[in-house]
């Protein structure tokens, strides 16, 4: 084993320290030089990559079309939607001026003060203003409704603490914007959208999940309702991975976007919005990595299978590259991303500790006796468990073997995930235990005042009332001994 | 015909206003409320997306990745490297504030005071300085050279004078930057890249090109070479459509980026940056469309094939939508996108001018008669030109139809572009002719005095010298009398 790749802090020793050394180890992300926004290295993008087509096509199939709108909004825009200026109108970037010029003593180069902008100008912390604020030139009858847009940009929330993937100044992220005719429409399709996201998010990235609906306290600036999606870390906080929020008639008022109904009477659009960002980035990470390093669901790994020859001498390692090149190709006509690492300046042990770190889920190793044998082995990298088969028909065992590890680490991460949701109605229990992390399904009356004593006291906020857990006869709210309105999950999150 | 689509200003009456008319009536893009900053709609960004997967196909076969780095550049990096400094550190956004607060008489929010940034940041308008600045942690052997990034993000420069596409000051590109060991490694990789530009736009824009390298006084700030790939609009005006930087070292000293050859010895690291805007589209839409609206390659063309029935009620709708539902699906299968346009309440009239002036390349339309006679009518967008055909078959007829538009509408701008460069030594001529557009390969002294009047006195600049022009004998300067170093292509441009 490579020691310079392994020195990973383990998980129950700092998860915290384990997660930001291993962003950095394996290659997907590191700090730059403006202050909370990060660098997304190659190996980390192409993961972004895969995450984002695979969104792309799920939008499209529902209608969505893809649109650019400007990163710069104007001041005013922030204070036309009362709820939303609270939200957004605080900690973000402020554009005043348009122009630098050379400093008089040759020290470089200043702002121009003759280059003031009259109104300034914020970069996007999420779009809803000057979307809507374009709307309602786009927007006159109902037969111009449904409008269903996406745009996936990079949006600016001036955060003091700052993690890679989990919270930066600067993100990557996709926003969905709609307008809809009516009410019935609007909801439903803010609806549709944290399915989908809960469909990928579970299919594609192995990640099971809470669904539900937000506290008012916890819904977005200007949303009559917010759904999310939660997931549960391995040190049993909550990371929100995604929401979409029903904005009833509030950006159609504030922006003006009037439509003629069927009816042939006036009324607001109702609008939707809906995002995920590369925050899931660093879902992906702590729900699935090990003392070892990352494990990536095979479905969004950016190398699927490495293929490694351990060979002595010129005359092998043509033989291998012979046979193994071959093996490759075979299955990259099955669709699959393989890489062939016959690379002579790194040790094999090297190189496995390597692709443990960046969690390729096969590696397939054959050295001289298995070039004899017609035999190569084979290493899964959710178990670590080796096997050595026959290399006939090994493309048929590779692809089942991926197939395998993507419900594997799923039915693992849901285990865990079931395990750790705790229903709970007393207090003093509660506070006792959620310090060691996990869910707690707890009757709620409902009302902000209980919220902000649980948060004070424990750290700990209302992530969401999800959708299918028994509502029916919620009890007795554990703070305050009054009337419970519902169950909520209410856990310490990220 | 409908009117309300079709009063687009004719391009022989005003190609500017033509242009302007075009891109909003299309659908493509809109003004938005930022001063400079366009709406990219959807069919618009439709067809960007089609330019995005296609290139960065052809990226990533040359084994380059994508990477992100932050929007935002310390106003102290654009200093860093001298000519860099002089080209980008003007009209650009510049963040001075990180908070927005109530205004105290709550009239809306106002700049926080208290919230000032240290040290000022830009908003990229081109990534070399921050970009090199982290090759600095990356780079430290050659053995981790080439170093081979780009991506796809926005840009910001304060432009003063905007037009949709051609010039906007947030525009959308890809910007490619590479590190390299040698010299001539990183010489190669730019011509590398500006031959892959070339190849992407006459084969899949359909958009003949000259290409060549620029004079001095056109080079980009910090570049030893600047190669460009020049189109020639319908004007006769030059368009740049993309560029590719040999970079030399400058940014490796700039930046401090040294590595350990093969020798063991410190070097510098070599650089080159790429890359195409959103300007492609103003590119193809100025080249190929016509006074009925869009003409689009197929290969990028949104929707490649519209059907449209003309049916008289309930019952010969339902007809056709079973056999034309099944001819759409036989097309799709072919891997084509077609859009099967039933839709009653819109007329059939309507449906054509808007889809002529959508660019569609191939319409079928089959009214009661065909339906009877097994007959459909083919139009292809590219010549208008109709014909009523057997329906069996079809498929084959409209796949042969599409390439042969494609082919087509590349031979008629190629057959327009060759017909417009002029070989001159004559200034008077070139002066009196220039003002009717064309490409004028002329005898150049390689002096920027002579660029600088012929500039003055022309409002034409020199666009490049062409790599594929006879270059052995240049003869006289035009302007000067002094022997010439070169023929350059001289043209006004966008």
């Amino acid at each position: 084993m490579a020691k310079e790749l392994k020195n990973l802090t383990k998980r129950a020793d700092n998860y915290s320290a384990w997660y930001n050394e291993l962003v950095v180890k394996a290659d997907l992300a590191e700090q730059s030089d403006v202050r909370g926004c990060m660098v997304i290295k190659p190996y980390g993008y192409a993961i972004w990559e895969k995450i984002q087509q695979s969104l792309d096509r799920r939008f499209k199939e529902t209608g969505v079309q893809n649109v650019y709108f400007p990163m710069l909004i104007p001041k005013s825009f922030l204070s036309k939607e009362a709820d939303h200026v609270e939200g957004f109108a605080k900690e973000c970037a402020v554009v005043t001026h348009y122009r630098l010029k050379n400093a008089a003593d040759g020290s470089g180069v200043v702002v121009d003060p003759e280059a003031k902008l009259e109104e300034e100008l914020i970069i996007r912390p999420t779009s809803e203003t000057t979307i809507w604020n374009t709307y309602r030139k786009w927007i006159h009858s109902w037969r111009d409704l449904p409008v269903l847009c996406n745009q996936w940009c990079n949006v600016m929330r001036w955060e003091m603490r700052t993690r890679l993937f989990l919270r930066t100044s600067e993100f990557l992220w996709q926003e969905g914007h709609t307008a809809h005719a009516t009410r019935e429409e609007a909801e439903e399709r803010a609806k549709q959208m944290i399915r989908l996201y809960a469909d990928f998010v579970e299919k594609e990235m192995a990640i099971p999940l809470v669904v539900g609906v937000k506290s008012e306290t916890e819904r977005f600036a200007g949303a009559l309702d917010t759904y999310t999606i939660e997931a549960m870390m391995q040190d049993g906080k909550a990371l929100q991975s995604g929401t979409s929020h029903f904005l009833g008639q509030n950006f159609g008022k504030a922006f003006d976007v009037q439509f003629v109904d069927r009816e042939n009477k006036l009324d607001y659009a109702w609008a939707t919005s809906w995002g995920v960002s590369t925050r899931l980035m660093g879902a992906l990470i702590m729900t699935h990595s090990d003392d070892n390093g990352l494990v990536l669901p095979p479905n969004l790994a950016p190398i699927q299978v490495v293929i490694v020859p351990i060979y002595k001498g010129e005359e092998e390692k043509a033989a291998f590259d012979q046979k193994l090149g071959e093996l490759a190709e075979s299955l990259r006509k099955r669709g699959l991303s393989v890489k062939y690492d016959n690379a002579d300046n790194k040790r094999p042990g090297f190189k496995f500790a390597d692709y443990e770190l960046k969690g390729v889920p096969v590696r397939l190793v054959m050295g001289g006796r298995d070039l004899q044998d017609g035999t190569i082995e084979v290493m899964r990298r959710d178990t670590l468990e080796k096997e050595t088969v026959p290399v006939a028909g090994i493309e048929d065992r590779v692809e089942a073997l991926l197939a395998d590890i993507q419900t594997n680490i799923f039915a693992k991460a849901k285990k865990f995930l079931d395990e750790h949701i705790f229903p709970c109605d007393n207090y003093e229990e509660f506070k006792e235990r959620v310090k060691e992390g996990g869910f707690f399904l707890c009757p709620w009356d409902g009302t902000a005042e209980t919220e902000a004593r649980i948060k004070e006291e424990t750290q700990a906020t209302v992530r969401c009332i999800p959708f299918d857990s028994d509502q029916s006869n919620p009890g007795t709210d554990m703070v305050s001994g009054k009337p419970a309105v519902c169950r909520a999950i209410i856990a310490r999150s990220y």
